[in-house]
């Protein structure tokens, strides 16, 4: 067994606290990663809160994980020790069901992925994610990490990237097109920074004033301030494709009608209550729809992109003793635009 | 100016009662058709009555309008006199917007389709619908009726008809693919018999079951029974296209969670309340969308499958005299599965 000195939830009442535990001792197809540097996902909290509900504990929480491979198994392939990898959502999936096969493992419906963390796997044992110093998993859930990208910073992209690279790509956000990113948070930042890469009009939404400048060095061409009253009316029926990285409730009606005909509207936001969707908002063939993070291919794709093009999150360092200060930020949407955990600090 | 006699709405409160107008001398663009029959839609119901807001009085009715073309203008090409002819819902739009170049006139944007009641045209005029004598409309916006075709039965076509033709032919309802039509009623009954004769798999879900039989007659291949518990279960994941025609307000959510990954749900049934919609029920990349009746060109394309797979609507025939009663049964959703109003009695 790989012993691992981590940070877990006990409850849906207490922040993560000190807890070692184990991981399986490596197979013959699983990767043993050192774990160098975790991201903090606002989904850290909801889970550890039970804010979804049906969570586990302890938890073990942190899907944005990247670190240097310690060890292989013997039928390990794709990775040796002493490589940079990283693991996002989840470790493993049915691999045989149509979304399995078509490497969008994310939708697997039998019975679906294994998260990285607040799931059982195969075995019916718990998942512990990536506020630990260690991690074991099967190769084919493990993505390279390139040469050349920051590895604090890119540890975002595996959640914060994928969740908003897959969306841009799969609507076929690029030259031409115009795109509308809602929201400049975590999620937010990285939409802005991949819909200019990718040679989109891109248009950031915001409520406040103060994001107009980060939203244009981050790669907005123009903002728009969604307080001020008929912000929408410019816009009407013009946009191709808007992803709303939101989670808090809001109206979401005026971005419809902001959307051509067989426009998109997509939401990785996820807010706790029903969107209240007009008939007449749809009615002209305009979408909507949600997307969650990406398959383990797609995940990869984006690495390599990022490295090609050198992009990665923003983001702001913390550590373990400071963890519920990071939490409460991150609730308060005070970060730009992701802290990160020195996992190396938990090495004993 | 054509002396017209029709029936027409004084108010929101009065059903529609005698009434003669005048249409314009036809132009040189101009078709001018004896009405012989017309299909009494909801939609007329909820305009007379201002349900949507914003209608205009006094309020001819109807836009299912089947006749013989009586007259024509001296550039008209499309049509002669003695042809068979018949109007949808629109009878113009600006011809020059993105939509209108593409055939989708419906979806016109500047500022958007003339209707064809309860509308202005281009000169300010009020237009008359079907509930009428005659109709003078612009021959790009007039489609032929091919031979062989009950012309009563035909004239539902032209809404309840193009309406469940259009999202059922673009989302690629045929041979593999699994269809389900939610509401067996006017629209409905038209969705079963295209998913049908495009060769899809086709399932109706409906709350009564008196349906059933019905149903399956109509086209379906199974029928589900949305008042059982747990009746979405069994097909959780396996729908590629859902076309939901019920206009009473009732909980999406079973339907999107029937669909496959990138399976859509369109809606033609326009509730008044807004849809509320869970973030988990569409975030497998599930689509909800409305659709419009349909272009010009398709609705012709629609006519003329219906000649070669010889479909019309099911209808029941009634008359002004019992318009009152008729206008009830609809709104009780009480008519197998259409009622046709005989125009040719108003010919004086």
């Amino acid at each position: 067994m790989i012993k691992t000195y981590g940070y877990a939830a006990p409850d849906f009442q207490t922040n993560p606290q000190p807890f070692d535990f184990e991981h399986r001792t490596p197979g013959v197809h699983d990767v043993h990663i050192e774990i160098e540097f975790c991201g903090i996902c606002h989904s850290d909290i909801h889970q550890a809160r039970n804010e979804w509900g049906g969570s586990l504990y302890p938890m073990v929480p942190g899907h944005e994980i990247v670190g240097t491979v310690k060890a292989v198994g013997s039928s390990v392939t794709k990775f040796k020790v002493g490589d940079k990898a990283a693991i996002g959502c989840m470790v493993d999936s049915c691999r045989s069901c149509e979304n399995c096969s078509a490497g969008e493992e994310q939708y697997c419906t039998n019975p679906g992925m294994v998260g990285t963390y607040n799931a059982r796997d195969k075995q019916g044992n718990l998942t512990f994610g990536g506020y630990a110093s260690d991690i074991v998993c099967d190769e084919n859930y493990v993505l390279k990490v390139p040469e050349g990208l920051d590895l604090a910073a890119t540890a975002p992209l595996l959640c914060a990237g994928i969740t908003t690279y897959s969306p841009l790509r799969h609507w076929g956000a690029g030259e031409g097109k115009k795109v509308g990113i809602v929201g400049l948070g975590g999620l937010g930042h990285m939409g802005l920074k991949f819909s200019h890469a990718f040679g989109a009009k891109t248009i950031l939404f915001t409520t406040s004033a103060s994001k107009i400048e980060d939203g244009k060095k981050l790669g907005a061409d123009e903002v728009v301030l969604t307080r001020e009253e008929n912000w929408h009316e410019p816009h009407a029926g013009s946009f191709d494709f808007i992803l709303d990285c939101v989670s808090a409730e809001h109206d979401i009606n005026p971005y419809l009608r902001l959307l051509k005909r067989d426009g998109v509207y997509c939401t990785v936001g996820l807010p706790e209550d029903p969107f209240k969707v007009a008939g007449f908002s749809i009615i002209g063939r305009k979408y909507m729809t949600g997307s969650m993070i990406g398959g383990i291919r797609e995940t990869q794709e984006m690495l390599d992109f990022c490295a090609e093009k050198g992009i990665v999150s923003d983001i702001e360092m913390t550590s373990f003793e400071k963890l519920d200060e990071a939490w409460q930020r991150v609730v308060k949407a005070d970060v730009k635009y992701r802290f990160v955990l020195d996992c190396r600090e938990l090495r004993k």
